[in-house]
């Protein structure tokens, strides 16, 4: 067996909590889509820092690779040992540690959910704004630089996260950033973990920026004829300055598959769902206005929201859509693809990749954060379909491509993981070698999460 | 001379764009505040991004230092060409390349300043938001991740730089970011260039993220009898989630100092400058559900800045706080200090450090953009007195060993440059060495500003 020694020494102080059983890495092995069953050869449960550290000082020692998991809802393969070694289950390490009600922020291990978190901070007035849908470990939302409905309005991991400890790969345990709101003390290392997909450091405690709840909140879905009418109404939306809290984009496909799975009677048109916080006043007239907006469109068929009843309803709609698709073709698994553009490029960007799907023979659902210039299309391919496969990685290939033609990104919150690593070179040019040369300088024996953002070691 | 060689090559291609006249050296090693003189051997005025990269390429090739000079308005040396070697003085590069007025973004070459680019934005509707005060260049605030009072509604640099093209020291070119609003595609390249003060690459082409210019602007001043009060107020209106665009805070001696500097007369008391930005509907809201926390902490004396004009003597007597302060004591320099600290904290540190102060001897007037926790002190230090300079250094240790203390940052956004790098291991610890290694693997001749932020090639 591979790194049975550094399994031995991990085994010696871990005890049943480093995992060999076939059940346990298969289950470390899986992913959310298409990508081949990668099992590790062995689960590590660390419950504190100084267990972590430890791990990978052992790891380091023997070449051994180490790839941390959260809840394994990532989309691009991050979480996936494919060089083998060590699955880090951080699962265990799941304590609030802090709620710091009057400087809105909360200390928390990296193995809570985003979900719990916000559990624990209902009677406060606060909230955690970062939501991509799935119940995903704070950790690793961190770590892919996660994002999701919400961000027009709060932002991203990036702008979430105040401070880290971090243990790097030698076992050092650092911490960066601190409780204040801002900070020029020289490199932002909280940024470079950030989005780092556990290639640079395992996170293991973070300090998160909250929001107050807000006083009211107004939802609803709209429907338009043309899609273009759906993304000019969210670029005069944005430019009018009206604060959204929420604006996602579904196309004509994703309505009728919401009906399908929800017993609801969208029109099958393109929509938009929204959502506006702030006091009674405001949110009204921000509903208000954006009603103007998308009368001046042409769109319609306004359905609001009106209970938080109705409201939950919606936006469990809007994150079930992943699942929706998958049920809507038997037999198919997702490559779920994002990329991110200007928002003033956003309606070719979607016009293109419509045209380009619907040519393709696959179904290809789009939807997506449109506030941010952000979408996704959910690929259905069947399963051992090796030609639908090849099709589908082409399409995804072409919508980087566009992406990046109009000014954007090759991924707008998905990740590299395995699926984007190919193209990290197009989008970055000299720029991935910069990476890289910052990978091997903080893990030069290349043990963290090996094969993915750069490409070192080959 | 040292650094002849590299000298003449630079002059070869620069001609009369490399300077080494006295006046030119001399104007390009001064500083605002109480830093020994440094100039450079000589001051190269580039005009191009590739005039850069041959620059840094010559550069490395003689181990040359370069340090860039944007305005020469940083506050803790950023700029000071402490080994010699060329002061790159980006002036030349000035252009807005690009406004997108759809994307509420723009493109500009580095030695933009703020004003200028506000001016280039007045008919657009839109209007860049950090506001150091100062009329700093746009690369020089990238590179000290500048913030000020805008920042508790529009962020810092860090929020607002979305993209740049950066030089690195062996003269390759990369781009960093793009123009979508945000991306996961890796290690966020820009977001470590941003507050790396020119130690790591230096930045020729930035793109920013703008904003919409506010229907209705209010601003006022009101005074306290405690600063307690104010900061109370402060924490109160961030809880409240009343979205503040500005709100600074002055000490009472700074209340007095404005008076003799701008004939006002503003009660001899700490005071809290604020302005709200929104629709007329929602920045009246605002501005009177702060009148109610500032009436329930027993403050009062509301000015009303009601025209354009007013709130444009009030912000530039803000604005003008620093050479007030050094005017009130003839024969002084200033030594200004910043830290930052969560907000819960933040009346402890102002009271603990105005009582160390009030001890020293050393006038020290207090202010600060408190809504983000951060605050100064202007320690007025007569010149060429050695033992008032040390007593001042000593004031401004205690006040980073404080923020420390009290879970902050030595410094909110005057950064680190030659009064902080000795700081440096305090706050970091091991993270300083990530720092450095870092540095080492981007700059491993060590020409780029050295002496700044990290400790290397000592």
């Amino acid at each position: 067996m591979p790194y049975e020694t550094a399994l031995a020494e991990l085994q010696s102080f871990l005890g049943d909590r480093l995992s060999r059983s076939k059940s346990d890495r298969g289950l470390h092995g899986q992913n959310e889509t298409w990508f081949a069953d990668a099992p590790p050869d062995a689960v590590a449960y660390p419950e504190t820092t100084e267990e972590v550290s430890r791990i990978l000082t052992i790891c380091s020692g023997h070449a051994c690779p180490v790839t941390a998991w959260g809840t394994g809802t990532s989309l691009e393969g991050q979480a996936l040992p494919v060089r083998g070694g060590i699955s880090l289950d951080m699962s265990r390490m799941n304590r609030v540690l802090a709620v710091r009600a009057e400087d809105m922020q909360a200390v928390v291990q990296p193995g809570v959910t985003r979900e719990a978190l916000n559990r624990e901070l209902r009677a406060t007035g606060l909230m955690f704004t970062v939501d991509p849908g799935a119940d995903a470990s704070l950790g690793g939302m961190a770590a892919t630089r996660a994002s999701g409905t919400t961000t027009v309005r709060y932002g991203t991991m990036r702008d979430t996260v105040m401070a880290l400890e971090v243990v790097l790969a030698d076992g050092r345990v650092i911490r960066t950033g601190s409780g204040a709101r801002k900070s020029s003390a020289g490199y932002d290392l909280t940024g470079l973990f950030v989005g780092s997909e556990g290639t640079l450091g395992i996170i293991t405690e973070l300090t998160l920026r909250l929001h107050g709840q807000p006083e009211a909140i107004t939802a609803a879905t709209c429907a338009f004829d043309r899609f273009e009418a759906a993304v000019q109404t969210v670029i005069a939306t944005i430019q009018m300055g009206i604060p959204m809290a929420r604006i996602e984009f579904v196309d004509e496909t994703t309505a009728a598959i919401f009906n399908a799975a929800n017993g609801t009677s969208l029109p099958r048109k393109p929509h938009l769902m929204v959502e506006f916080h702030g006091s009674e006043t405001s949110a009204a007239e921000d509903a208000r206005r954006f009603g103007e907006v998308v009368a001046d469109m042409g769109g319609g068929h306004f359905d609001w929201a009106a209970t938080p009843e109705d409201r939950n309803r919606l936006w469990r709609m809007r994150h079930g859509a992943y699942p929706a698709c998958i049920a809507s073709r038997p037999g198919s698994m997702g490559m779920v693809t994002d990329i991110c553009v200007p928002i003033s490029r956003l309606a070719e960007a979607v016009a293109e990749t419509r045209a380009d799907i619907a040519g393709s023979g696959i179904p290809g659902p789009i939807l997506g954060h449109v506030g941010d210039g952000n979408f996704h299309a959910i690929l259905l391919i069947e399963r051992d379909n090796a030609e639908e496969l090849k099709t589908a990685k082409a399409l995804a290939r072409r919508m980087a491509e566009r992406a990046l033609r109009l000014g954007g990104t090759i991924t707008g919150e998905h990740g590299v993981g395995m699926g984007k690593t190919a193209m990290m070179a197009l989008e970055h040019g000299a720029g991935w070698d910069v990476m890289a040369a910052i990978k091997q300088t903080l893990d030069p024996a290349g043990i963290l999460n090996p094969g993915k953002i750069v490409m070192v070691n080959r």
